[in-house]
């Protein structure tokens, strides 16, 4: 799609939190999201971020505050997911953008006081998962991952020989994905130490993070049907972070012959405001440049357009010593979505060549964004050498894997000269002890 | 639980059709599925196979034919899915099951009047599927399949050290769950024939299935917690038949490192009724005899008591110059769920060790469950040595795969002497070509 008035640099807000330098949400994101007010027993419905602030949609939209297709979109996101809003495809998400971008605009002051009524502010709010999600598929883009995953299993050809030509992806799991803030508890599982003959039954030893993009699907696919590569974009609603959380000891054994299994379903936590594709339109970038003498993807996997967006998503631990001396987090990270060698595009298509169908609410990941470089590698198994080298921290502190009350927060934000940046929210989870 | 009234293989009920000698649907077996009238437009609701009838469960609470406890699971029940009531509990269901049991019983012939205005004769009717599935695993059960399926890849040592110790599975694909009778489209995907040097773009060659035994969760866990195994069994709803089709092309050029993925996603095929684990109760078998040396489980896997089931299903296969010639489908194996080396109970403990949730409604296949022997190997993999050596149908065709046309049906029994045997339905679908 087309830049439009909604991603004009220069148009700002009433809401004068939006328009602060470095804010995440400024009148040019407009994310959506659930959520309710803290502790109120109200039903969670559909939100967009503004400033400090989320306007209600479903209140908005029984004020009549909207019109035509917006006001479709508002009333389809009144309920307790986004399933709807999403199945009615890119266009009714994008109509709800526009009237919004109008109604929040500096040069619509004269509405405020229509609009203010359905404002309430972010800190007395609860966030929810956006939507139900009916599959989680994740994705294995980053060939430095891949390649410095590989290492320790495959030394001398660590980078599988399909890498190159699929987006490799394995079915991960929907039931335990969760916002941003919920607990994630340390996992239990059969491990097998290198000193034992056979395997025991434990605490997970070497609990990891993974920075990931996330994105969900609008709308969906028939059964039978694919998406072609120049109509995937179209189907992806819009983008969240993913901290897809692993259980390095438990997959390591678990994952012959069929991949990773309980070394990743014990949670996978997620930033809980979507950032629409619309919204990330002026933030597209090449794709990967592949090395000379890569092969071309496939035809099926050609886009006519570039695919690629710069993203730049941090990992923060903080720890409990840390927080004991009042310290703040520490960033040991620093990805890009632009580190993946294959396109959100490319990904969507190569999920339904096989007539797989996708459906409004999916959950795709792009896998581990590692770059080439220290210091943007998104995980400790590669941070760490699988643990062999501990990564030391701002405070002295050091992880080989992480302990009980380290907390990882994701954040993340897009930048380009003469456009407003945005932001993604956080993406955040604190390691509790494993059940006695 | 206990053998009870609803097991006496004396009782008869007055539909005598679910009396016949080999009746799938006899008064002791009375299971659950979803379905409307054909071409009706009807709302899909709840309902009870029983000879060759539906006892339609909406209609007949809207009656007040039930009550108390029956009477909740039979409202429960009353929606176009059944998730609602597997989430009650397996005491929902055992109370439907014993008021259903009386209703229908031979003895209750003066309830005849009442309760035939609620009979639909199923060759009148159409079944969904029976619930949203939220989440789909797909495990890998029988020792020989594993190992006949290893043998290509590792042939010094087909079957992973982690097999005897681990119930190994993978995350499967939720949304291309469809029921019996739906067509099954070839897939497309990348394959790399062995004369390439590059993968290609191409209709699969390689088409499979596999055969299955499926179970639905009845009420699941919260995030964070565990199954003991000896809760496992009361937390399955019940069982069905299950086709993972497989696309053997596809599947061996993708899973490096992390398992199949769109090889299984393009289609699995379910049988419509699911046959409680009330109605198994008295096909309980001894566990899969482990061979001398081989590890015990490690203790949280090990159960107080049996967890087998001897249920024998059949795969045929009809083929389009068999039915021209007016022939009859022909069987290609016989397998046995008792040939899983790990029990549905292991399965489902196994699966919340790490303290990932299951909901109502979640499915899990058992992995194709095939024996030792000639005849009772349940898939084409297996059956032709990875397509190496065709199999000779009864018709004198051959197969090394699947073609355009075949359809595969699975049937099953469980049977034992001084009992009612029960039957599951079918389990069928036909390939149709590749889009163009």
């Amino acid at each position: 799609m087309a830049l439009d008035d909604t991603h004009d640099p220069k148009r700002k807000s009433w809401i004068e939190t939006a328009n602060a330098a470095g804010a995440e949400f400024p009148l040019q994101n407009l994310p959506l999201g659930v959520f309710r007010r803290k502790g109120s027993g109200e039903a969670p419905r559909g939100g967009v971020a503004i400033g400090d602030r989320i306007l209600d949609l479903a209140s908005a939209h029984r004020a009549r505050l909207l019109s035509g297709d917006a006001a479709q979109a508002a009333e389809a996101a009144s309920g307790p997911t986004l399933n709807r809003l999403m199945g009615m495809g890119n266009g009714a998400s994008r109509a709800l953008r526009r009237a919004l971008s109008e109604a929040l605009g500096a040069e619509a002051a004269s509405r405020r006081s229509a609009v203010e009524p359905h404002l309430v502010a972010m800190r007395d709010a609860e966030m929810t998962l956006p939507c139900e999600i009916g599959d989680f598929s994740d994705f294995f883009s980053s060939i430095h991952h891949a390649t410095n995953a590989g290492r320790s299993l495959r030394p001398d050809n660590p980078l599988a020989a399909n890498f190159k030509y699929i987006p490799v992806a394995y079915h991960s799991r929907a039931s335990s994905v969760v916002a941003d803030g919920a607990p994630v508890r340390r996992p239990h599982g059969q491990i097998k130490p290198g000193s034992s003959e056979a395997p025991i039954h434990s605490a997970c030893r070497a609990l990891d993070c993974e920075v990931e993009l996330g994105f969900y699907i609008g709308a969906g696919n028939a059964l039978g049907t694919s998406i072609p590569i120049d109509q995937a974009e179209d189907r992806i609603f819009g983008f969240c972070l993913l901290n897809d959380w692993s259980a390095r000891d438990i997959q390591g054994w678990e994952s012959t012959p069929l991949g990773p299994f309980l070394g990743k379903s014990f949670c996978t936590t997620v930033s809980p405001w979507i950032v629409t594709l619309a919204a990330m339109e002026p933030f597209r970038c090449a794709d990967y440049a592949r090395a000379a003498g890569d092969p071309a993807p496939l035809p099926y996997l050609t886009a006519k357009t570039e695919g690629g967006f710069d993203i730049a998503i941090e990992a923060l631990i903080s720890t409990p010593k840390q927080r004991q001396a009042g310290g703040t987090p520490m960033r040991f990270a620093l990805c890009n979505a632009r580190n993946g060698y294959w396109t959100v595009a490319q990904m969507v298509t190569h999920h339904t060549v096989n007539g797989c169908n996708l459906r409004p609410g999916d959950l795709f990941g792009t896998g581990t964004l590692s770059g080439p470089e220290a210091g943007t590698l998104g995980c400790l198994l590669e941070i760490t050498k699988r643990g062999s080298e501990a990564m030391t921290l701002a405070n002295g502190e050091e992880r080989r894997w992480l302990e009980d009350g380290d907390e990882i927060t994701f954040r993340a934000r897009a930048e380009k000269p003469g456009h407003v940046g945005i932001g993604f929210g956080q993406c955040g989870g604190r390691i509790e002890p494993a059940t006695a």
